[in-house]
Parts: C-alpha cells; structure tokens; sequence
C-alpha cells in the first residue's frame, strides 16, 4: 500500500483523540487524514500535525478514496456503516464488538496474532479492551506453557464509556464532594466513590455479562486455542482511563514466578513493574498515557499445591492499548 | 454479666466513632461509657445518648473497674495496653491484627464461631475486615458444602487506613479536580482515581502481602479448618468505607447458583442482592451504614467444568461489620 488515505470514524470520541494523536506521534504514513463523526460534531475542527482537520459527517458516501477506515463509535455506527466503507475499497479496523466473533473477520493483537490480519475480507476486529489488556502478558506465558484455565477480576475505569463516561465520573465526583446528590446518566449507578458491576446485559443462560463473556470468547479466538476454560467478573471502579485486572492463570505444567517475570521481561508490550520491597506494582496512575502493559504482583498461587498456578496482577490505559493503539498498529500491519 | 463499664480504646478514630453510634443504637447494657485515646486527644467531648463523654487520656490505670475494653487503635497500642485491660479484669475485643493469631485467643464472627468466644483468656480478636466481609457469606455455603479452594480479589475501600484514609481519598480527589498534583502522606501512593496493590509488606516467601495473609490465615482459623486453600489479591480502590470482594469459591461436591442463592437468602448477616434483569448487584453505595453484607453476581464459574465451582461478589461496610460492628456484636456475646 501507498501512503494511505486514512478516515477516522468517531473523531470526537475518548478513542478518537488518542487516534489523532497516535497518526501523529507514531509519523503514521498518510496520503491525507478525514475525520469523521455524527452530524452535532461536523464543522469541528480538529489540529493534526500543526493544521486544522474539519470533521466531516458520516455518510456512506464519506468513504470514497478511503484505504484505511478506523472506525469507533459503537456496534451500532460500525454495523450500519462499516459495509459501506469496504465496499468503496477501504480497510476496515473496527474497534466496536460488532463483528468480533464473526467467522470471516480477523481478531487482533499484533504482538499476538500478526499474521491474521492478513486474512481479512475488508473487515479487521480490534479487541474488547480488558480482553486486550489481559491478553497480551498472558500471551508470552500461553506460549512458553499453554494456559489451562484463568480467572479473572477487573478494575476497569469510567473511559470504557467514552468521553461522557469520564466526564460523568468527574461530575459525580465533584457534587458528592460538594454535599449534593450526583445524578448518574451515562452509568445506571452513582460512580463517585463507588463501583459496580458492568452494566453491560447479563445473559439469563450463565449468569454472565457481555464484558466478562468478550474476555472469555475474544482471547480464545485471539490464542487460536478454543480449550481454555476462563471465567471473569468485570467490575467499574471510579478510575479515569486505565484497567487493571488480577489474573489468575492455571497452566498445563509447573512454574514458577521467576519464569514468569523472565517471559514478561522480554515481552513485546509489556512492562513489569513488580518491586515487592518498595511495594510498587501496576497502578492505572502509571499505566495512563503508557503504550505498554504493566505487570506485576507475580507470585505462586499458594491454592494450587499443583504448582502450575501464578497470580498477577496488569494495569493498562484502555484508550490506548485497550483501543487506539492496538487499532493503530493494526493499520501499521497493512 | 450485669450491665457492664465498657471503654472504647481510640474513641476518636474512625472505628471508635462508629462503636460509639452502634452501642447507642443497640441500646447496649451499660453501667457506664470511657472514652479513651491518645493524649492529644483527651479533653475531646463525644455525644453518646443526648449527653457528652469527655475523651481520657489511655493509660494502663484507664482500665481499674472496665468489664469490656473495645480496642481499634492500632496493633502497637493492642499489644502496649490489652494485657493492662486484661489484668484490670476487663475483657478486651481487640480490632488489631495483634493477637488474632495466637493460640488461646479466639477470633470470632458471631454468626460463624460464637462458641469460640467463651473460650477466651481475657482476649477475644475481632477479624481483619476483608476476612469478615467474605467470610460471613461463605459460611453458610461452607457448612453446606465444603469449601476446597477460594480466590478472592478484593477492592479496598479508604476506611481501611481509618479517618486519615478517607480524609486523605477526599482531599487527593479535591486537588486532582483542582488540577493540583496530590500528595499522598497517610498511604504511598496517590489516591484521586486510582488503585494501588494493600500497602502492607510483602511477605519475601511467597509475595503476598499481609492483608491477603491475614485473609488466608483468619479464615481458616475463623472456619476451624485448616484446609482451605486460599489465594487472595488485596487492592485499595478510591471509594470510601465499604469494601467490594469478587469470589471465586470450589466446593467438595457440585452445586448450583440456585442452592447459593437459597443458602445466603436465609444466612444471618447477609443480604441477596442479585437482580440480572436490573443489573442490580452489591456495590459500596449500597453496604455504607448497612449491618449486613450484600451478596450477588452468583453464577456457575463457567471455567470449571465439574460444577464445583460458584462465582459471586460481595460488598460489605469495613467500618461497621468489617470492624466495629462485629466487635460490638462479640461484647454481646459476653
């Protein structure tokens, strides 16, 4: 591919600015960048690279010309517009759940599975962002030793609902602050110091909802290995824009956490950040702004006498990682 | 017992504050109230039934004449001052983590072990907060069916680290919404939305911390079974006095979410709150001020193809049940 012409869909979102920013940072090769969002947003401008971009509405008719289309604002948008896009010649790299699981649409992580890009239809998924976060130090250690089992919690921030979810955060933060009564509109609960579950729908067949069941089937799909047995609980918790998860990760044969830390030492995306001493660990304060993974608190798991169970715990920025970066880098594979 | 003089050792802390309102509430036996604290604290009033008690100074003749010495001041004025109380003839309830572990003295949550508390020498401990909040609606479960192996992840809130802790969560949040840069003081990192790993030392053997220790340890103690495998992720969250537990639990034989459900649904101390349709589950907003621990989330753990296993989360308030509560409910006992 030539320079490609390069078309943001939801350029005003959380994830958008952090696409803006990457293309730019990264020097990502462009024949020309198009913003693209809702009509309310059209005629906004927005700075790239020391000029003005102004966003244009999104139409089907916007992807003339289109090589590369970076689409995130929602299943909704993506079903609707995505097809569009391919049919005017573009490579879609979708960051909503819309076609994620379908069979023809490649799943990616491009320190994991690179090669399955190649295979698209004109469709490429980027994954759920706890699913990314978690993924990508498990993928080194799967690797080394396949993962039999996982178990895990999340501690996601408010920037899985976008720009708004953030903003409602702080807002409600600041009127509890203030003696009032946060009224919650983006979230079904009042965010300021508290957490909930993920107010994504519970399926009435397990009992688990839609964030923890995309960890459980999107790192199948992105491992290539349908055998792994996981189970996770995807909680909320009043923090800005980086996830962080405890991972507990049973393998075929005995480990240990030195070899765990080596693996992840040399890991492509990760960090470790697991020094006991001064009791420093992944926090989402350091993970925020990061390209990388961090990884930490790796220790035997002192339940599985078997040996071959390791505790640990990441931190990841979910704009980043969790989305327009893994998304962006994607697009550098093609 | 005829109506006892009870003293309360750190009347001022946050757990004090709370022993104070619930002997008030309870309408608890009293022959009379002492209200002992650090000398900067003395000559402090504290309302107590529509008259104020003057705050003493806490010296080792504080005790002549106490019946039930209610201390939460911290394990090194537990074990400077208890044995003091103890040869006053008082009994002492210690919220520290400065006796639990030895041999003679019992440590109890009343509606688990409260047989264990008549076996005393003078002590009687009262449980690490995240062990009580988990512990209470695993019981009922465990009575039923025996627990093997559990994995918890906690999300820890402010009032763990006592009034200093939530003052310190408020005034990070203020500064951050200022667009100051906190200064953490009372805990090692910065808390206005973000998380970080109990800042309790690292236990170099196996790298867990002590707050995950005393989860492992308490527990089994608590449940008179010492084989129970436990591993635990103790993490601080920013939200102020109620503590959430996500639960990964296996059982001897298989069961059902069901059978949980009825099981908690008639547990003392414990109330369902689990509504999938909703989206409705226990949350930190809901457990502050509340006796009970909330239980919901309850789903087959789908990566466990025995059926053993069960996945639920729970949230419970760290200074009433997690701590003062649980005392107050143990000098009931007496």
């Amino acid at each position: 591919m030539s320079k490609p012409v390069v078309a943001i869909v939801g350029a005003t979102g959380a994830v958008g600015v952090e696409f803006l920013q990457l293309l730019e940072e990264r020097n990502f090769p462009l024949a020309e960048l198009r913003l693209l969002a809702s009509p309310r947003s059209a005629g906004k401008k927005m700075g790239f690279k020391g000029t003005e971009i102004t966003v244009e509405a999104l139409t089907a008719e916007a992807f003339r010309g289109v090589d590369i289309a970076l689409f995130s604002a929602g299943g909704a948008i993506s079903r609707e517009f995505a097809p569009a896009a391919v049919r005017a010649g573009a490579v879609v790299v979708d960051n909503s759940s819309a076609f994620r699981m379908d069979e023809g649409v490649p799943l990616v992580v491009p320190e994991i599975n690179p090669e399955a890009a190649k295979s698209h239809k004109g469709i490429i998924a980027n994954p759920n962002c706890s699913t990314i976060i978690a993924a990508v130090p498990l993928w080194p250690l799967h690797k080394q030793n396949p993962i039999k089992r996982l178990i895990a919690a999340t501690y996601q921030a408010a920037s899985g609902a976008g720009a708004a979810g953030m903003a409602e955060l702080e807002a409600s933060t600041r009127a509890y602050l203030a003696g009032e009564t946060p009224e919650p509109k983006v979230f079904p609960h009042v965010y300021a110091f508290n957490l909930f579950s993920h107010n994504t729908k519970i399926d009435p067949a397990n009992g688990y909802n839609e964030e923890e069941l995309k960890m459980v089937k999107e790192t199948r799909k992105i491992f290539g290995d349908a055998s792994i047995r996981i189970s996770s609980t995807c909680i909320r918790v009043p923090v800005l824009r980086a996830h962080a998860i405890a991972l507990d990760v049973e393998f075929e044969r005995p480990t240990t956490p030195d070899e765990v830390r080596a693996l992840l030492a040399k890991a492509p995306g990760v960090r470790v950040v697991d020094d006991p001493v001064a009791n420093y660990f992944p926090m989402p304060k350091d993970a925020s702004g990061q390209g990388d993974i961090l990884a930490g608190r790796i220790r035997a798991d002192i339940s599985d006498p078997s040996g071959r169970s390791v505790a640990l715990f990441v931190a990841g920025d979910q704009l980043l990682k969790g989305a327009a970066l893994n998304a962006v880098q994607i697009a550098e594979l093609l």
